[in-house]
């Protein structure tokens, strides 16, 4: 079976890649775990250091359909698609957004269509789908209404995916992704990039700037869990999912004052004391419009993975990353 | 100012279109009545016997860029975007909806963003966005999730008028359409057709088959209030409408049983007695999943106009089709 993966070359993609390798099966269109013969990575880099003969890496834009058509081929059962702009980007650049998040959704679509195979597609969207004046705990069933392009374009892209797996050209799973802390590396242009810095940095022994209030609740899922979630989702039976195949991911609610708490219980005072608190005008507002808390009931009915609680979350950064062991 | 309205050789486009003739004004983009000097119909075919010379006719694929560059020029301040492939015949030409129904809408969307000056955008949109497992009163914030492909492009358009409006390119208002009826002339391939035809044919003295039980609930609009909705969305403030600009209008929910039950307290018994029920498998399912019943909140607080009741749009029908008098 080959395997793609979009945006393989990202953190979350390549921690993907690195896992279904090591794992060596995935679930087949048949629900049987299925040998992965190949992988194929696509992205606008190709990812360094991957040596397995099983991997095959393409590098281009993914909004052109001929670079899909070239990565999934008539033996790709399994499509991950996780290559988009992201949402600070998307709102800074809103044609680029429309093309990478809805254009480049599409054509991926279309080109799973005509392999008439139903291949399965596992499309990572976002809580930014909603927004406004939320409830404290949105609930599954809560209308789509996102004050960002980003959430737009994600909640487009579900919506065909949506569509295209009633009528049975592929057979998708929409996983709503809460924010991923703590990622590894360095700030990106996400608005949420904070999450995982307010973390990271004082970690390595640098100050980070907090751009929203202390108050503000953040809905997060841990890298491990989340790619957990990825695989969960494949090998989920599709007759379990129905017609409705968008999933609101379990995340855990947490304050932005209580994330840097669990980072001082951790890691202690000096380093939690890294964290500057400065409200950015550009970043705060878009923030506020997220969900700080999901029901996710029926992720949780799934069975979903979850992560236990925060500290939890900081203490397996800190093993994967060794970033203690490296000052 | 230049009016512009897609879809304009059809029912309903063709019922705005001598509408604003007759009234002349239109609010303007300060909210201020302005005269219209031109009204631009938009369609495949053009519309005979429209003899006005505020009147220009422009035909051909709305799906195509140029065409809607052609008709939407810098005089327009006002577009009421109607144009569309029906829900059946989405249904049975998958890529035909996507390209009418998605692909005109986002081009119609970006000619209007290169115009500069935000003009106001009404869309009909249509309930066939709920589908599935519904609550017997559909609220304003539940999730949307379409059973069909048409539902899913109404959607998808609806959501990308919402991103261009708060993006400041647009002015938009989504109106989601009850079903229209009494419609006059003839069957069309939306699978709704039924609900005129079950009412239209009887009292010309044919028969009509119903294709769906009589227990079936409908959620129906008259044409003439279809059109003072229209009209009342154009008008009203953005400012009142805010960030989200999805509106369910209100409609009148009655099952079909209570329609042919009107028709016979209006036209008699021998009327009502030429609607035969036949559920048609095709049909009888597609109508199923739309909502017969939605709480249609925010549109009432708007004062959006309203029916009153079926027998009263019956009664209106035969007034204006002179139906009974031509027999």
């Amino acid at each position: 079976m080959n395997i793609v993966i979009t945006g393989g070359a990202g953190f979350l993609g390549r921690r993907l890649a690195e896992t279904l390798l090591a794992r060596g099966v995935l679930g087949g269109t048949d629900g049987r775990p299925q040998t992965i013969t190949r992988l194929t990575l696509v992205d606008v880099v190709s990812s360094t250091g991957l040596d397995d003969p099983r991997v095959r890496q393409i590098t281009g834009d993914i909004a052109e359909r001929k670079l899909l058509e070239q990565a999934i081929d008539a033996q790709t059962t399994s499509i991950f698609h996780l290559a988009a702009v992201v949402s600070g980007q998307a709102e800074a650049d809103f044609d680029l957004g429309m093309r990478v998040n809805l254009d480049a959704s599409r054509h991926l679509l279309d080109v799973c269509r005509l392999l008439g195979h139903r291949p399965r597609v596992v499309f990572t969207s976002s809580v930014a789908v909603y927004g406004g004046a939320l409830p404290a705990t949105v609930p599954d069933d809560l209308a789509l209404t996102p004050q960002t392009s980003y959430g737009t374009q994600k909640a487009i892209a579900e919506l065909l995916l949506n569509d295209y797996t009633r009528r049975g050209f592929v057979d998708g799973r929409a996983l709503r992704l809460p924010t991923i802390s703590v990622r590894p590396g360095r700030p990106n242009a996400a608005a949420s990039s904070f999450a995982s810095g307010i973390i990271r940095e004082p970690l390595n022994g640098e100050p980070a700037i907090c751009p929203v209030s202390p108050e503000t609740r953040m809905w997060l899922l841990s890298p491990r869990t989340a790619i957990e979630c990825f695989i969960a989702a494949h090998d989920i039976d599709g007759a379990r999912l129905g017609s409705n195949r968008m999933i609101n991911l379990p995340g855990l609610s947490i304050s932005v004052r209580d994330m840097v708490a669990a980072l001082e219980r951790v890691a202690g005072k000096d380093v939690a004391a890294r964290v500057r608190w400065e409200p950015d005008p550009r970043i705060a507002p878009m923030v506020a419009t997220w969900p700080g808390e999901l029901a996710a009931s029926r992720a949780r009915e799934l069975g979903f993975p979850r992560d236990s609680d925060f500290d939890d979350i900081i203490r397996r950064y800190i093993e994967e990353s060794g970033v203690l062991q490296a000052r």
